[in-house]
């Protein structure tokens, strides 16, 4: 009687949730893939050890290569016995010191990641000055040019509320809609470091890389800060600036609503 | 005879101080030595590409492994026609990304960067939270045990003035003097990123990481801030706290006076 409720009790599946935050350096972005190691798959393989089942995590965000985060989103499940809020430790423990679980809590066996509305913040940093410093080189894109930032904020105003970003989008985007909502785009000054603080319902392929490029051409005065109306207008690519290196980029915080 | 005149010129031999930042992560440290690389050898190697000559720089500090710098300064001698503040910019070219040289100019022929009074700022940082950030992980000595800061700073005034550092001091040291005098030492809160900032007019063998490592006792409660007169008194490494990881470090800038 008492093992036949040990073993029902150990088939209750569990979903957990965890805050994920890593150094993008070294890895080939989230999802796994052929061509090297990704954060997903070491995620996979460490959880996997700790609860001797096959897990796969499910990510809200598949960051790009490069690309870093404090608080990156993902979703298991599991049958192992373990206090919810355990399991970032323990986890941590299996993991290289470039990726680490700041959090775990239990949610809804239906909640999915990446099919709920949430807001996500992203920060874009530039540093900006003559010559790059190394201690920033990992985690900053380097501009030479000198960026008149009160244009910069100006032109950013352009991009607050929902709109077509065709023009702010890489033509691999596999996305539905090009329609997307930003809620806030501030332009942060720490002496030479530039930072884009951008929070939206999400993003498309490359987009804030892309209106990285575009507010850097705007603070070096190739564009004028309305221009960006006439760039989303267009619905092309070509219109907007380069996509920044991946980086600057960092996924700070999803916010689920 | 304006061969003649075009062949003095060359002659004339200019001493070039160098502004140096880096990374440390890569390097064992700046002196050369037979283990692995360093920060003087590469400099070594990519100054006498760019002039042909076979040049060795004099560094002011001989950083540890794995600590960083903005400002580090050294100087070289050259023959070179270059105007003195391109060479920055020349020798940038031949460095690898986690080494740059900020800045460059002549100073005279006898100018030694060990041999002038001066005023360094190191500083020293702790991310004092339950789990390590990766991002920050390179750059930050990383503490689980909540600190007291305001404790901290009550132990910091302690370390003002001219003392004997004998307590403060790896036993590897030779120094002829453990004597030193600190003109400050800040302690700097910003969320969860504590930094000590510490002006003096030369620091022992492995000083600062004693320092800190006392103060996270300090901070700890392990010692009550008082207690660093006494471990002052005893000249006696043992009484000290621990010698903390290099990566923490930075030397920030060399003032001449």
């Amino acid at each position: 009687m008492l093992l036949w409720f040990l073993f029902l009790e150990s088939r209750v599946m569990r979903r957990i949730r965890l805050i994920v935050s890593y150094d993008g350096t070294n890895y080939c972005g989230w999802q796994k893939q052929p061509n090297g190691i990704t954060i997903e798959e070491v995620l996979n393989s460490a959880i996997s050890k700790l609860t001797g089942e096959e897990i796969e995590v499910i990510g809200a965000s598949r960051t790009d290569s490069g690309v870093h985060a404090y608080g990156n989103v993902a979703v298991f499940d599991t049958n192992a016995r373990m206090a919810a809020d355990k399991f970032a430790f323990a986890i941590n423990q299996r993991l290289p010191d470039d990726i680490r679980i700041q959090y775990s809590e239990e949610v809804e066996a239906g909640w999915h990641p990446r099919k709920n509305d949430c807001i996500k913040t992203y920060t874009y940093r530039i540093l900006n000055r003559k010559i790059d410093i190394p201690t920033e080189r990992l985690y900053a894109h380097f501009c030479y040019f000198n960026l008149d930032v009160e244009k910069m904020r100006e032109a950013s105003g352009y991009f607050i509320g929902t709109h077509d970003f065709t023009s702010f989008c890489s033509q691999k985007s596999q996305a539905s809609s090009p329609v997307r909502t930003i809620f806030s785009l501030e332009i942060l000054q720490d002496e030479d470091m530039i930072t884009i603080v951008v929070r939206g319902d999400g993003f498309l392929y490359n987009m804030i890389r892309i209106i990285a490029g575009t507010l850097i051409k705007v603070g070096m005065g190739v564009y004028p800060p309305s221009y960006i109306t006439e760039i989303m207008k267009a619905r092309d690519r070509k219109f907007a600036g380069q996509t920044m290196p991946a980086k600057g980029l960092t996924l700070v915080e999803i916010e689920y609503i």
